[in-house]
């Protein structure tokens, strides 16, 4: 039996640095849970000039990642570099030189996941990758685990902290998206660039991974619809809240006889949803299961302690592994083919904003658009709108497909413009 | 390898024949995950004559409990059978002829867990109780698994769910303590005899089960401090509602250098906490991390397939060590010491209502007395009393020592009677 398990580190930013600070502070406990030492021996840096954790070893600093990905010493390799290219490769790498990889890297595991999972599989290796999705949240190894015994029916998740902190600081202080998006910057919520986040690209590529993982099947980014924060009109919030709704960027993911549907997207949530008190920069995943019911897991979704905290419970479920010798063992296969709804049978309710002319006659012909495609109202509300001649009207509707929205939408441009739509999740209307 | 993998249920009331349900409806999606064909071999049921669950071959059933113990053909127990004596014996005996166990039973977990878990160790055998505490929330494998490389510095949880549907009532639709039961019992939430939930114990029991986990200690049922429903005076939710805060039975238990300190009551929660908006039968924990900070586990607590999905997940855990041949690897000795907080070094901020007579120098009495034991105030407010020539007075303090709180209500009680008084945890003071 090994007395040591040596890792190598990929990486020394945000997350790389509080792995190692973890590790050390709870060496002593590691050690008693383990029966042994867990060591880092190797850390990939960019500059070999620039200052290094105090806490580590000054000779374990490189920056050839070539040195670490061929160093047979070590057991496992944690990559929190970051990117795509690089990254990939390194953990391709690692698996086919057996060894146990932790990744905490969303991007090349909603892209490649299913590939990289599939060799690690071959290889009888772990490939553990929690910290890739809502930081701190314990989400992939409940989906694996904790309901394991039980169907997944629909998943919805607030994933990306970055908007959700906009979106609360719009709600809350009546604050513009523009103060909202500094302030985030400001607080290191945001990314420089935060586009990634604020268009929905970061969130839907998180969805791919859960949803794989609920559904066991591939899931690919373009298969999710994605609408990002440029959508949200002024306004929109407001009416939202008078409805007795509270606008979200909600992931949602959907399974039954027909597909599957993930989207990514502004969406109107009623309040008494679980999801809805969830504020600032926190995440939380919301889980309907056949038996179980309704689950959520809230907490969260990025910082430095607690996605690190989830790399190293990674690095604990593979020592243990490790000194199991039944490493690989996790089922990761996607056991179902994969079917993606058409729009015609995603079914929800939906919110329509228009501008119109103020004139006899023009609401009758909006509602005969939505008695052609059968698309049936449950309200119409009209409100005076900012110019004069023109009114605004709103439309909530009752359970329709995409495709009927759509369509919808395409026809009222002739007599209205759309200010904005949301789709509406959860059951208040006021 | 083994290709089937044989169960002994000892009991089929709400969860047993949930498992049953369960395991028979995912026969399919089993065999896939293990490889192996998981069958109820055994079950031990009250009555022979009783109408049995049709899915399940008339012959597995039994009347005698020793039949299933003794059967060396049978790799897992699933005790689901619930009370004190049998139930343990039962797991004694499974363990002690080298079955795995999964059980339900909190009451058998909060009493002799210790023993129990120390048994399991020796025999290299798995004893798991996820059902146990929370039904269909994943909580003990999280405070195992997900959280493991992290210190738990607290944890609050609404854990019972038959007083959090009863308060729920109360708050959003007015109703009496005895309407709110009288429903809880009509939906099945609460028993015949709501003693154990009312009272705290049921939910005393899961914190002791929590409460070792989490902080890797033996916590006896006697450590916890608890207060029950009855408490609860008129008036007393809507004080909370004015404050800023919600009422919730909430088990709360923290641990620093000093030791540790369990308690089950009914507190003032600030509304913005996010166990304050946890409503109905719903249960939820809280968990504050040293490095991940606040993550919580929201849920359904108690419900026949819930519960069962929970236990079927320990089943497949069972399973995957037995194909593994890797059980009773888990860690769960008590690494620490129990060292109980003093009274003296419990710190919070409490609520006192009081009522006095309305005279003059009343109010200097008493604000002296609390000057005396160096309990500083937040704000006193004085309302009418029902009765003429009375007065009520509330006293919020701030954070005073529990021994300073009880020696102040000690020494009110020659001038005011103590109508009530709660622990207040959160932030909000209106």
């Amino acid at each position: 039996m090994k007395n040591e398990i040596s890792i190598g580190l990929l990486g020394l930013g945000t997350v790389g640095s509080g792995v190692a600070k973890i590790l050390q502070q709870h060496q002593q406990d590691l050690h008693h849970k383990l029966g042994v030492q867990v060591s880092i021996k190797k850390v990939l840096v960019r500059n070999n000039n620039k200052e290094r954790l105090s806490i580590l070893d000054p000779n374990v600093f490189t920056t050839d990642i070539d040195e670490i990905l061929n160093d047979s010493s070590l057991d496992i390799i944690v990559e929190v570099m970051g990117g795509m290219g690089e990254a990939k490769r390194a953990i391709e790498e690692a698996l086919k030189a057996g060894k146990q990889v932790v990744t905490a890297n969303k991007d090349v595991m909603a892209e490649y996941g299913h590939d990289l999972l599939k060799l690690a599989d071959e290889q009888k290796c772990d490939l553990f990758y929690e910290a890739s999705v809502a930081g701190g949240i314990p989400i992939i190894r409940t989906l694996e685990d904790g309901l394991a015994s039980d169907r997944i029916s629909s998943l919805m998740g607030i994933v990306n902290g970055t908007t959700n902190f906009i979106l609360t600081k719009m709600k809350k202080e009546n604050m513009s998206y523009e103060k909202a998006l500094a302030e985030a910057t400001k607080l290191g919520y945001a990314e420089a660039d935060p586009s990634a986040d604020v268009d929905g690209l970061d969130a839907a590529r998180k969805m791919v991974i859960l949803s794989s993982l609920a559904f066991s099947t591939e899931v690919h980014i373009d298969d999710v619809l994605v609408r990002g924060m440029s959508e949200i009109q002024d306004g929109d919030l407001e009416m939202a809240n008078n409805f007795g709704y509270t606008m979200k960027m909600v992931g949602s993911s959907k399974k039954d006889e027909d597909g599957i549907e993930v989207a990514v997207e502004p969406i109107f949530l009623a309040n008494s949803h679980p999801l809805a008190s969830v504020n600032n920069e926190f995440n939380a995943v919301y889980i309907y299961g056949d038996a179980v019911g309704e689950t959520m897991l809230y907490g969260p979704g990025a910082g430095s302690l607690p996605t690190a905290t989830s790399v190293v419970s990674d690095i604990i479920a593979a020592c243990r592994n490790l000194l199991l010798e039944v490493n690989g063992k996790r089922v990761h296969s996607a056991q179902h083919e994969r079917v993606i709804k058409p729009e015609s049978s995603r079914f929800a309710k939906y919110f329509h904003r228009l501008l119109v002319k103020d004139e006899v006659g023009v609401l009758s012909k909006l509602t005969a658009i939505y008695s052609k495609h059968g698309a049936s109202l449950q309200s119409v509300m009209q409100h005076p709108a900012a110019q004069e001649g023109q009114a605004e009207l709103v439309f909530l509707t009752h359970q329709i497909s995409r495709q009927q929205h759509l369509d919808v939408l395409n026809d009222l441009a002739g007599t209205a413009s759309v200010i904005s739509h949301y789709r509406i999740e959860g059951e208040e209307t006021a």
